[in-house]
């Protein structure tokens, strides 16, 4: 048996990222919802995260600034809707806040943690209202955005 | 001091409509969250609403089919956000089920139940995305529906 290295969109709105991280699911859900350490892993290098406000429960908000290399800010909100400790945590930017629409709902994100042979089986899904969204997800760099944040989370729970 | 007929939109992109119902809130609730009950009054008559299922948890999912008075049937899915057992209650259509994405995210309801003079102050928000879906709902006749609703399910709630 192989590890699996993807996993296949459940529709044409979807994109997919999995990894078989080498660490035990405890820290990699941690490490996706410690502000300090989303801070140390959230942007892909040379892109930083200076500012991180996570509330992590059902309806909490989160805020997350990203700092590009020219030290412009781009600040991120949204809401988690759904958080099982260490198995799944689901946010979305539809809403700003619970529950005030946001300007522009673009994805929801569905993250599972699985145990798989002492590792811990990352999948995350990035679900979008169109396919339009989608496609422009995929163009902004998607596999190759989250898949070096998928290395930099990695190394960071190594560590932790 | 007089009892509020009328609430205030939180911004451009939401639809209000408030009630005082001679009831206690634990009856209005419960005419928005048991199927039987929901059946009875939800849709403005001569329109009914012949199915009706319900799973009212945060992450659960709704579903109502909706009959004109020439027999076509509408079904609208949608998932609650937020339940708080007689107090209040939230829905979106932006997903059809826990956490798939809809078509078209069209509007989030707040609803809210509070002890008003051994009364039931009842208030719906429609929060829009967009004030183009705000001013189109609105057309559809917002506050005459949800109007006529209101008072379907106030004589409903006077009987149970």
């Amino acid at each position: 048996m192989t590890a699996k290295t993807d996993a296949t969109p459940a529709n044409d709105r979807e994109l997919v990222l999995t990894r078989l991280i080498d660490a035990p699911r405890e820290k990699v859900f941690k490490a996706w919802t410690d502000a300090e350490l989303l801070k140390q892993w959230f942007a892909p290098l040379p892109w930083t995260t200076p500012a991180v406000e996570v509330d992590v429960r059902p309806g909490g908000s989160s805020m997350f600034v990203m700092r590009d290399p020219d030290g412009n800010d781009y600040p991120n909100k949204g809401v988690y809707l759904e958080v099982v400790e260490s198995e799944k945590l689901v946010f979305t930017d539809a809403f700003t806040e619970a529950w005030l629409p946001s300007e522009k709902p673009f994805f929801t994100g569905v993250l599972t943690f699985e145990d798989e042979g002492g590792k811990t089986r990352y999948t995350a899904r990035a679900r979008h209202w169109t396919k339009e969204d989608r496609d422009a997800h995929e163009k902004m760099g998607f596999h190759e955005g989250w898949g070096q944040c998928a290395d930099q989370l990695e190394a960071l729970v190594k560590k932790i």
